[in-house]
């Protein structure tokens, strides 16, 4: 007789097993389908913010320059926002605004990224999301169009974090990635900027982009995608695809992108050190933002965007200016340079 | 007449500027000169702990390796406390100390390093000055006999913090290192681990390196050098090389460096993260350390060294072993690798 008592079996399994494979598969179905399921319990609720990069940025350049740049902002925030208002996620939003900015010429991300003092471009970019700590990110790539996406590759189809240089640009081919030459990247304003900076003239390489997102599902997420600095030397890593330094989200906190001197983003851990303050102070996101802009770094260092679970979010800078704009929900959605414009 | 009035000059220079100019060059002086008048201020106490990585490390070795093992460490143990009791700082005796495990073929650092996935050595390392914030890092180096020493460099002569592959490499010939070819890091025990993880047979990889120190005057620095994960993917890059991940010092509150799995030690941002709770949340070290290494880490993931400005230390990790030694000004001289032995 087959009974249901612990030592009875199925085809010479033991019964006890079955019942735990069932259960395991249950396990496993919820597991699957539980994206789905939050993904239908959208709260109505999202806030996008960007940067584009933070630095000496004159307001006496030519009005046709200033319009350009609001207009690419306003794209770029319009792109983010379309995501998140048709129920997409965080990831999905903080990817499709970095593509963007990776192909306008404006910025030091994919085309228009910098020159190394080798006459190069290495682009870095790092991808992080708050509801599971998963991350990617990639440095030094060479040829690859849209590093913010094979950052998001290294998160989803390798055990590792951060892929670097040649092997980052081989993985890329691995992923399907057509690649491009160097000098795709190219853009006559920053072979402008590496001539001035080998006769010593300070220049304006700013341009990083960036992106935090809080979506109608209640998760955070951060992007970050540059060229680095104009002049560096090949091989050097800045903070941005340094998950805690240049990029870090965790839905128990706060989603950060930052944008200035990397080395002094490195130094003082900025993304995972605002998160901390939050954390472990209790601080509140603006609070702690400003305590890194305005006590940690020095003034000049750059900037950061930041955006925590409730929605509120933070765009302080100690330079002159910032590229940023900031859209929410309740149709907020506003584009700004400078202090206050 | 030449008098003392605010008016007066010497030369046709203004009396009050040459009285600014004697005043600045005094500071100057004074600053030039502290670094020598610090080192005369010798407390007489010094601490120091080293890791040769952690992991699953049977006990069941023979008595052969493991009496190897621990002639090692207390090698490696002797060398730092020789530089710290001779009055040495807290950076000199990291990179000696890493420079010694970077040429014993036991450790994955240096010479014993293990192989990535295409057959080859790809190498880390970090140091971080706890009194000043400078750290210099390399990552990916495939021809420098010491990642350790290169990485001080990157923190002197350049104005980045990370410097990875050709760049890395190119950087230290400049510097004046002869290259070794990438075979100089064979040695027949990786070789069998490479082969076993293309079996996929979970082989032990551990072995990373580090040091941790307090001075005499004060001040900690701590260091990490590795070779990374057995079967990793060119351009890969750990925790080790990253400030605030697997390295991290700050006079304010401790100095660490850690020992597993990279990637979970870089989410969290392991050294950051002890520094943190001592500064925001009034931890104590042991309770800072115990916390990460058992709350937030997972079972198996690594362990970390860590030491704070009163030389208290720590030495914890949730693997079965963590090769690992401390010594410090009273007299302690120890040597362990599993929980009591």
């Amino acid at each position: 007789m087959i009974g249901l008592s612990s030592e009875s079996s199925v085809s010479g399994i033991p019964f006890r097993k079955i019942v735990k494979l069932f259960l395991l598969s249950v396990l496993i179905a919820a597991a699957g389908f539980a994206p789905t399921a939050a993904a239908q319990e959208r709260s109505g609720k999202y806030t996008i913010v960007i940067h584009g990069g933070a630095g000496t940025i004159s307001e006496s350049m030519p009005e046709s320059v200033k319009a350009a740049y609001y207009a690419s902002l306003k794209k770029a925030l319009g792109i983010g926002r379309e995501v998140l208002a048709g129920g997409g996620t965080s990831m999905q939003a903080v990817e499709k605004v970095l593509r963007y900015f990776e192909t306008d010429p404006k910025f030091n991300a994919g085309i228009g990224a910098v020159f190394t003092s080798a006459g190069k471009h290495e682009l870095d970019a790092a991808i992080m999301d708050g509801a599971t700590l998963k991350c990617g990110a990639v440095a030094g790539v060479e040829h690859v169009a849209h590093p913010i996406t094979l950052a998001k590759l290294v998160m989803e189809k390798t055990p590792h974090i951060l892929l670097a240089y040649q092997g980052a640009d081989a993985f890329a081919v691995k992923m399907g990635m057509k690649p491009v030459p160097n000098s795709y990247f190219d853009t006559p304003q920053r072979k402008s900027e590496l001539e001035m900076w080998m006769k010593q003239i300070k220049s304006h390489d700013h341009g990083t982009v960036g992106c935090v997102c809080l979506d109608e599902y209640g998760n955070l997420a951060a992007g970050t995608s540059t060229g680095g600095l104009t002049g560096k030397l090949p091989g050097r890593i800045g903070d941005s695809p340094l998950v805690g330094d240049g990029t870090y989200a965790n839905n128990q906190t706060c989603a950060v992108s930052g944008t200035g001197i990397g080395e002094e983003y490195m130094r003082n851990a900025v993304g995972f050190n605002i998160n901390a303050l939050m954390a472990y102070k209790g601080m509140s996101l603006k609070d702690a933002v400003h305590h890194i802009i305005h006590d940690v770094l020095k003034p000049g260092d750059g900037g950061v965007i930041a955006v925590d679970r409730k929605g509120d979010y933070a765009m302080d800078f100690n330079t002159t200016g910032m590229f940023r704009g900031v859209a929410n929900s309740d149709g907020l959605f506003e584009i700004r340079i400078w202090k206050d414009k």
